[in-house]
């Protein structure tokens, strides 16, 4: 694994007639902490991706918003972590191959009785915080968390196009799902500019529906640079964790709806 | 749940040709520290009950403990506890039913998915230490594990017979399993006796196999003030964590084969 | 520690001229996750019960408060709790008395680390949730608390007044301080009315703030049931973990301070 | 701190008269799990790096081993860790400086209570495991580990010569404390040989023996090329959670004072 392969294109990226899935992390409280407006996000989403307990999420709540959920008709999806509670899964580690898909698989498992339970299933996974950012580009830690994902079954997984985790999802021959932000700014070569760098996050509202009715109907965005670049994307993840977040997904929801897209969660 | 119901007594309590199970707690290692001899107890009992995570067992030693018990065809079991890694599951805690009952579901199903993948599936839920013992008295921790098997999918229960924990298994049709225990003492009425009376702990490893095969062929054992009372038991708990323990296991399983007592797992 | 001893009554409890303390619990985030507005909180109180990383309160959260404490002339105390962060300290749970005085220690001690960089010192201990609910009627933790707080150098303890814990506390020759809420009701006999009974807790602002009032002035309260009843305590704890707590809190800061009172913290 | 500081040289590298400090590892279990034999240890060594909860150690053995270290006059050290009690603080963590600063002085903290209340004090820090790695090389981290022993108050830093760490720590005019590793292999440059070659780690005990007294009195060992290096050390490592470990380390002790070596904690 220690080639990078090619960027993975698993979809028609300008594909303006096909549906859009918007996803957003949920269930991420813990015990008497609360962090997610999980209420009114399960009212916008299409995908719920549900914190399994090694970031955040125990047990009650990832039951609570799996019920939520299926009563909504949203699909569940793993959102597995580091174990990292302290650190809320933001903390890269070095976390040897065997141990973390083992780790994955745990979390998976957990959530699925819970998604059962309210009559649904877990339907993909996507992975959170440091271990999203690290299987970008590490090899390795991509292989381990697809690892995990086949222990636990076969899912689909939720990733940045190009990244090393949605190859090592091709390779095994699992569906890779690449999803797009429509509240971060955007390289001329279609990537993420890094957050350490000026302009990296989108705070105007406006700008923000904007860029997500772009990206579901012609399919691109305007870069940093002022190009404008394909977007390769089937689902588009909104962010629910800081102040009126659930209040500007609610507006993406609406404009996208009011632009024509379809609002269809991934098969 | 409040009124105490009476003793459970799903399975004939004296009938010396049927089947016999032997269960130990596997798995009970985290991480870099290992307690359980997992290899060598594997040799020797019909069911595993495998640490899930909250008193002790890592990912990576719950999938290796489900390969190992699938390719030696022993049951898997989920070894449900307290959230207390610190206590080892030893500390009774009051945890509210909801969130009790969702603990348990989640351990259930963080086992099952290495369970699956070692072409097995969990078959049973036991519950560890200080949970096993506030159960046999307390109704309504007993009714929230309950509601958490059930959540799970419903398992079969091991436990004590004549515990509120078998008989809210009973009362919510699911299979009670009895056990009983060689190595500890016990009273005229047939209940263990307290830890903290002298002589509760049976030491010498002569009268725990004799006792062994007592209560596997003729059904009965010697309480601690000398009478013979009947065993009610569809297994035995064997204990893997102190020194020796592997090979008092394997020496009871030899003298009950020896007896001609037939292993074999509870349905 | 099995007979229960008399009630503690160390301070004056009608004593109209002395000052009053005020305590309220801060830094009960935990890495993302944050819950106590101790910005706010650290202008109205003169005591801070921060959390040490047992039930709430990280690293570099416990840092903070402390700093903040010691610019505003704060007094600092440790806020120990059960080790469960997933039930935020609130489920009683049976530890043997040594592990749970090692346990406070062990928290005392963290803390005072960062209160001495602050250039302060932890100055007392108060239990916090299920910790402090069960030690009001159990001689044994509440001895294993003392044995923890003397372990650490020996501090005064905050209390319910009557309590076993402040009991113990006196019995060691340390420095009990009772302490009096003004969101909740009183029996005729001066103690708590318990949380599962109607009326329990106090939720309209106007008489949150008399009833602070007549505790820290004509030291009484009027009880559930109508009569007059004394109130003995040196500190009034006001609660900072719910919406419009921190406003209620200056609110209660100012109308004492309206009726002549001196606030103060103990010695 | 981004340009790599010249090695550190903090003591006459090759004075054969000088006494030699023996550390160990410590109280590296948790709860109900044992790792380390820290009884017979504590009869060898003359510093022994005490595990604060972070990687392994609960409370009630961290009193315990302070009670015996201060008994038999053992210097106590504070083995601080990412927070990683799965990975036994071996896998290496991305933690922002201040957290882990805030970190490194909150288990500092906890141990120094236990150490006083033995009647001793903590007399130096030394990471353990990842962090001991990381910091080699890393100088953010090296800092931020700096910084929260500054925060705790100031103590003297084990570790290895040429390290970012040992370089932190003489920038902040504490006093770095070089050790050597009998069972390690070094290169021609007196460096330790990588743990993923072949011979990095030396297993013939009387190898191990002969080059400790090597390292003590003609303060050189033998590279892996065959070179003889000399050895920059004030103070021997001994590994104590191995099997037999013990047992080698008091052999190591033995022919120390044998070959007139003066074996001393450091001031």
């Amino acid at each position: 694994m220690s080639a990078a392969p090619a960027p993975v294109d698993p979809v028609d990226p300008i594909d303006p007639i096909g549906p859009i899935d918007l996803n957003a992390d949920l269930g991420e409280g813990f015990g008497r902490w609360v962090l997610t407006d999980d209420e009114a996000l399960l009212s916008v989403v299409t995908s719920a991706n549900v914190a399994c307990g090694f970031h955040a999420g125990d047990p009650a709540t990832m039951r609570r918003v799996c019920e939520l959920a299926a009563e909504r008709g949203v699909r569940i999806g793993a959102q597995v972590s580091y174990r990292d509670l302290a650190g809320f899964g933001r903390r890269a580690m070095d976390v040897p191959p065997d141990e973390l898909a083992a780790e994955v698989a745990y979390q998976i498992g957990a959530l699925e009785v819970f998604a059962r339970a309210a009559g649904s299933r877990v339907s993909y996974v996507k992975p959170h915080g440091a271990l999203y950012n690290r299987t970008v580009h590490d090899a390795e830690q991509a292989a381990a968390v697809v690892a995990g994902v086949r222990l636990a079954g076969g899912f689909p997984v939720l990733g940045l196009p190009g990244s090393q985790l949605l190859a090592a999802v091709a390779e095994a021959e699992l569906p890779p799902v690449p999803e797009a932000f429509a509240d971060r700014a955007y390289t001329a070569q279609g990537t993420l500019v890094s957050r350490r760098e000026p302009g990296a996050v989108i705070h105007d509202p406006d700008a923000v529906v904007a860029r997500a009715v772009a990206m579901a109907t012609v399919r691109e965005v305007t870069a940093l640079t002022g190009e404008k670049v394909p977007v390769r994307a089937r689902s588009l993840c909104l962010h629910g964790d800081t102040p009126g977040a659930a209040e500007l997904a609610a507006r993406v929801r609406a404009e996208l709806l009011d632009a024509g897209v379809q609002l269809e969660a991934f098969a």
